[in-house]
């Protein structure tokens, strides 16, 4: 959506559920004169029109000739709705065929077809939320486990506004003390006297927490690309299977099934995970040679982590050693089978092996499971394994480690309190949280310096910009249209 | 869902939007105390304690610890909503981790999962519908093309129950009327005078025309499966992607993208068409004798009609003739590439050929199509020709053809008037109506043969209980649970 596409109050419709067999279906309208609108294709105009805001009223949604389906449809007066303007969600049955002529006798009806995001860019501009908590609608509607719905539930709720305007406050308080100094000077003070470090400080090391909880935030948002290797029978396939059976991410997505490889997503305690079982491994007797392992490769390539199986009665053998020394990703060897005996799971790595066995950060031990995919064996130690691998460098992000780690560790280990501590929900407010923290610093480096008032109130001044931008005080079209344009239609 | 699984009253939910992505999902609750089992887990308890029925009400939905989503709660007290009892629907963000997650909050707090139909089966239960409507919410949600889902939304208006209730109130006039003449006979009058000749054979012709309905009904609700056919390069899948890009089905089906065929849903004039584009068929020189070819074979087996195509630059081949002498099934022979001259399409088909290429009952020319996938020429013809194959043996079905077939012709032909002829929604109610006709046919003949007035009341009788289990006023349990045991979870 650009902005010149925005056209306020025209009335706008748009299905809002996905369009599958399903008991009900909604249609959602906003703007000016939406009410009256529907009235003229609706069985029970007098009551539609003389519904209070927040109420329902039963009918038949009519064509001519013809009826369309018996509704319920939620009646909003501005500004008390979601966009802030009169609204009506249409309450149909759930078949694709009802919701579409629905929304056809809509379009008829003097409506047009939403752009995405548009709703929640009506809300947006009439006050009705700010640009964090609407990312985190898109975000909430995106997740993909439920840890990652809580994440942006508390965003949604206004952990990060909240956050960010406490932020402001210390430095806003700060800005008028200088204003002061500068209106009234006193002798003998100096720039640093009428500058309070102490909240500037926290300002920036809370800046900083922010600023490294994205990586963490992203991780939940994106989820990690977990890839099985291994060579033939190793067992991939059962442990594809094993961790879907168990961990299953909440997602409707269709299994993929092209002929070169498997994927689904999972839910490995918490973190989103696209599970890859390829075909080209999974057939292919020399791993790294092969011609039509390319595809594989590019997997295992891009893989933010390597499951590399071997069959726990058969033990390693040369190919094995040559995947996992060559391999520059992180990677797990887990051996299969252990219900069969599989105590080859148990033996030693070669030497040569040993040191490339393990990609984790700072790790010495080797990462070696062993599992059996039949009986469950192992898989919730195969699971901590991945967890902490995919989030082994979280903690240990930007200068402030430490904060930093500790935020991971409350925010992301899946006991969530109440209102859980703020993180970021987007690239665009890492880097003006970012921004902000670069010109923070700066004011603490002017005032270090001695630098004039004029230059710290330029630097404070352009963290408040920085940091109006991340809730959409001050906010440039283009980014306000680039945003929406990822939202879903009807949101 | 079995009678012993009912539960009258017991709070019950489930999700009744579709588990994908999208900007909103529905979680439905009903049952006794349900308004309260929720206001315990929701941010404003009293708002929503107190609220009237059919208001919405603004909150969060709050888990220990953590809040799940910011939703919208409508709010229906008995007898006023669609079970007859209090119920909620929760409106949340449409993300899958969101509406699970407020299913699974339910869930705790004390509601049981719904079996399917399970609401529906409530509303029955609590007279808030007949079957034939309960029936028709199902087939409105399950509907392919807009002209199944307006069939299916005057069924859900009553027309059918209330062409039932009408033929039902002429065999109750005419029970009256013998009533009478039982208690109070009068000398010298017959059987056939105390008998309402003209009303019962009205009814028995209208059950005649709601029983012929069915089959035009059926194809409405299930579709028609449609195989393309005919040599490599023919040009199936152009033709195949042609259909679906013109009148590609209203369905949310991913496309069939096994090794063996490509099938997708198509809306043939309004004729929801499973259309089948076989790999087998697509990819083997020798059509009928090589291996490999059983899938395709078995699914021109069961084809409803083939279509068989002959590139027009190329023309027909031994192998084409002997396709289209063996194949049995209903065929079109379909010329292409028109575009590129092809004018060996308007070339006469071999004196062996002519008989078998047309199908169709009574047709005595060629059905035979010359078409451009690439400029859409000829394609509105061959739809029409699909068309009138399918529904080219419904007007003639059963003893009173010409009636049904006008029927047909009202009810089928897309210029649906405000309240269309009724037709029947199931195989059930064509079951019921069948039995009640009989019986009506059975007094016709009793009458005719002067037999006792008793035996004639038993038949009416017959008939009325008959028609009593097409709208549930007299069904067996175990009828009700089938019924409801096809819904989808939700409704």
């Amino acid at each position: 959506m650009t902005p010149n596409q925005y056209t306020p109050e025209e009335p706008i419709t748009s299905i809002a559920t996905a369009l599958a067999p399903a008991a009900l279906g909604i249609v959602r309208l906003s703007g000016k004169g939406c009410i009256e609108l529907v009235s003229k294709v609706f069985s029970r105009p007098k009551a539609l029109l003389e519904a209070p805001g927040n109420t329902l009223v039963y009918g038949w949604l009519l064509d001519t000739p013809g009826r369309i389906d018996e509704v319920m449809l939620a009646v909003y007066r501005a500004p008390k709705s979601f966009t802030g303007e009169d609204m009506v969600e249409i309450f149909c049955h759930g078949g694709p065929a009802v919701v579409m002529a629905v929304q056809n006798l809509m379009l008829k009806s003097g409506f047009r077809q939403a752009n995405r995001g548009e709703y929640t860019f009506r809300a947006f501009i009439n006050g009705k939320t700010d640009l964090t908590r609407a990312e985190a609608v898109k975000e909430i509607i995106d997740s993909h486990t439920d840890v990652s719905r809580s994440h942006a539930a508390g965003r949604l709720a206004g952990s990060l506004f909240e956050e960010i305007d406490s932020i402001k406050k210390l430095i806003i308080d700060t800005l008028a003390a200088i204003e002061v100094e500068i209106e009234y000077p006193e002798d003998e003070e100096t720039i640093a006297d009428s500058f309070d470090r102490a909240d500037i400080e926290l300002a920036a090391r809370r800046l900083q927490t922010l600023a490294d909880s994205w990586k963490g935030e992203k991780l939940y948002q994106d989820g990690a690309r977990v890839v099985l290797a291994g060579r033939t029978n190793a067992g991939k396939s059962s442990l594809f299977n094993a961790i879907l059976k168990e961990e299953r991410a909440i997602v409707s997505d269709i299994e993929g099934t092209t002929r070169d490889w498997l994927e689904s997503w999972a839910s490995i305690n918490g973190i989103p995970v696209r599970l890859f079982d390829t075909a080209g491994l999974r057939e292919t007797s020399d791993l790294i040679e092969a011609q039509g392992v390319e595809i594989s490769r590019s997997l295992v390539h891009d893989a933010d982590l390597v499951l590399y199986l071997i069959d726990g009665i058969v033990g390693m053998n040369d190919e094995d050693r040559q995947f996992i020394e060559k391999c520059t990703e992180p990677l797990i060897v887990v051996y299969t089978k252990s219900d069969k005996g599989g105590v080859l799971g148990a033996e030693p790595l070669g030497e040569g092996v040993a040191s490339n066995e393990v990609r984790a950060q700072g790790e010495t031990s080797p990462l070696t499971v062993k599992i059996s995919a039949k009986t469950g064996a192992g898989l919730s130690g195969l699971f901590s394994k991945i967890f902490d691998l995919l989030t082994s460098n979280l903690g240990s992000a930007g200068t402030s480690g430490d904060t930093a780690g500790a935020g991971f560790t409350a925010a992301f280990a899946g006991h969530s309190s109440e209102r859980p501590q703020a993180g970021l929900g987007s690239a665009r407010q890492k880097e003006a949280v970012s921004q902000a923290l670069e010109s923070v610093r700066h004011a603490l480096i002017s005032a270090d310096d001695n630098y004039t008032l004029d230059a710290v109130v330029q630097d404070l001044e352009d963290a408040l910009d920085s940091l109006g931008e991340v809730t959409g005080d001050v906010t440039p079209d283009d980014v306000l249209s680039s945003i929406f344009a990822n939202f879903c239609v009807g949101k």
